[in-house]
């Protein structure tokens, strides 16, 4: 691993001055190499699937895993769009001339060496290494040992793409052995890797989160609110509150509970209870809820704090707009929390005073997306407050440092 | 710690929301408490020095420890400098409309809560505490056990000033015990503390950075280069070499390795060698350097890695640009390196490839201070890449979360 970790500090050194010209043309190879081996592809991910039912892994695991002809195309046309994508790199933003005579300003430049550590997808292995090439980095590449062989696949037309584009071919690399503790020496080689970015289920994170000397992008839980305000709008109000948990259940930004005010309860709840019910969703209710929904269990102190990915709702009634922000300091998990309000002064309380990467009025919490944002593309959500936070696009993958630029200026 | 660090989470949400004015009050009433307390001040100031003296504490350690009538009176005029800055709070940029119908902006807001570890000099309490309080922070600073009792009379003064304005007490919080174990605790409260910035000696640092859980803004070391290229213009080169090393010994900023292209060393070296000879430089130089200087003793492979701090130089004779910026990537510390050209391709190329966190064309490495490059105030200088880099002020101090503002919109 830390000769890895050195051989990709070398190839970022390349990566860094490398053009957009050149980083594009290895995307696009990339792409043509992956469409031309799909074949290949195919048959090595049916090693990984072979090995997987072998295991008895669940059918939701097998599905993840699977990489047929339709995943392939998206994945070479992933790779295709990225390289549509402007280049942050070298951006030199804020370049002003100081009393001293000398001009201070910012530019951008890639983050070095980022690791990627993720499980079964292995779509992911060409997605994330695209975003990382584009933004001038270089990638250690981690996946599942269940998919080892797919991503070995990838990896090489990976390879191919990078070679053809005179780009080092040490620029994305791929953990090729399955040993757990690769995950270890990876996640502590501050000498040579950047930052961390975990994408998989919250025990991977936890681990990684804990154990990491080198920085980590990440978040954990995805436990999304909507809070109505008694000043919302009713219908407004009613299609937020069912498209944010209904559009999606397994995703990060799905509303997970339901805030509603007092003074408003029984005109949306009822409406809303119908809808759910209709879409199979199972609702769990504060005490005031239970009493004015008929199919409705009572909720758990554990429910306020459970990101469900699944059609369960926990509902509670609250006086008004700060018992909601409480709750949701509480409960919530910095993620994404949106306000159904028509009252500017609330929309504006809400808006500056809930700690969270993504805070919305009037939208659905299902918005909270990279590509959704304008991005491009998305590496993951960060909750974090340091650099990247909300979906992080390119430029999260980016840093800044300080440009000079004088005449022989000196210091007095 | 656990009851300290809750409360400064509660804390943290009230200055989320103070207004500027509110903010700025408190400042000023902080600055004149500070000045009325000024006897009070000098006389717990008087017990420390005392102390320190019995326990023999070196002369530049007492000096930094002492707080006469002028370090008071500056302590004061900091306040008012950053009550008279910009707040850089609830600025939203970026505000776009996207194709869905929503709005897509970035907000400014507060990190949270912002622990300061800190050695002997009292004056970075009141200097911390300002810049985070204006930042909208809540702070918990932790200084030296030399320096309590100076510490407790500023934190009085600060306490003070905060309930004048109507602002929480706990906003700012000194660590009264001088219990190791309290930093230990400090740096792993992930749950309350969002970053931690340590200011002191190196082996602090170091303890810091392995031991916390929560992200740290930080620096190790400043063995900063000056390269002066062939095509340099031999009277700006060293102007710029004699100041990078002279104007001040003690700064992480200050030169630490000169880099001298072979086909100008001959022209720039022996009248160099004079001048930090007259002002008491110790030269230490590769096999060429020697060559060429008189007074000049062999470095050793060490000198390349040391951050003297003192009136001593490396001088290393390259071949040209390549070899210079390898040798910035094997020997520097990612802070602050120079290049003296009149080249406008190897000034670029310079620009982009080096990977410090402050990167200049024909100016001094003095320049590296939030002073002059205009961000009014500093709390420190970051070599990290995440987050932020190079002197970090007031939007250091800051994150962004992304805001939706929509009109009912849902997720299609």
């Amino acid at each position: 691993m830390q000769a890895l970790g050195q051989d990709a500090r070398i190839a970022s050194a390349a990566m860094a001055r490398a053009s957009t010209a050149d980083k594009n043309a290895a995307l696009l190879a990339i792409a043509e190499a992956i469409e031309d081996h799909a074949t290949e592809l195919t048959r090595a991910n049916g090693e990984d699937l072979a090995a997987a039912r072998q295991q008895g892994l669940s059918g939701a695991l097998l599905d993840r895993l699977e990489l047929g002809g339709e995943r392939i195309a998206a994945m070479a046309q992933g790779l295709r769009e990225i390289a549509a994508l402007a280049d942050p790199i070298g951006e030199i933003a804020n370049l002003v001339t100081r009393p001293s005579g000398i001009q201070v300003g910012r530019m951008r430049v890639p983050l070095g060496v980022i690791g990627i550590i993720y499980e079964s997808r292995p779509n992911v292995t060409a997605d994330a290494a695209g975003l990382c090439l584009k933004a001038g980095n270089a990638t250690i590449l981690r996946g599942g040992s269940e998919a080892i062989h797919s991503n070995k696949a990838i990896a090489g037309c990976v390879q191919q793409g990078l070679l053809q584009a005179g780009l080092p071919a040490e620029s994305v690399q791929v953990v090729k052995t399955v040993d757990r503790a690769a995950v270890g020496a990876l996640i502590t080689m501050d000498r040579y890797v950047d930052v961390i970015v975990p994408r998989g289920g919250k025990s991977l994170i936890e681990r990684v989160h804990r154990e990491a000397t080198v920085p980590v992008i990440k978040h954990l839980d995805g436990i999304c609110h909507v809070y109505v305000d008694d000043c919302a709008d009713r219908d407004k109000a009613i299609a937020i509150a069912y498209n944010a948990k209904t559009q999606r259940y397994g995703t990060c930004c799905t509303m997970e509970t339901l805030l509603v005010a007092r003074g408003i309860a029984d005109r949306v709840l009822p409406t809303l209870a119908e809808q759910y019910a209709a879409a199979g969703v199972e609702l769990r209710g504060c005490p005031e809820t239970c009493a004015l929904l008929d199919d409705c269990r009572p909720a758990s102190e554990e429910d306020w704090n459970t990101e469900y990915l699944a059609p369960i709702l926990s509902i509670r009634v609250v006086d008004g707009i700060d018992q909601a922000m409480e709750h949701i300091r509480e409960h919530g998990s910095q993620h994404t929390d949106s306000i159904v309000t028509d009252d500017l002064g609330r929309a504006g309380r809400f808006l500056r005073e809930v700690d969270s990467s993504s805070v919305m009025v009037n939208a659905s919490t299902r918005f909270a997306d990279g590509f959704e944002y304008g991005l491009g593309a998305e590496i993951g959500i960060s909750t974090d407050k340091l650099h990247a936070r909300g979906p992080v696009g390119l430029e999260g993958l980016t840093t800044q440092k300080f440009i000079v630029l004088g005449d022989g200026h000196v210091r007095q």
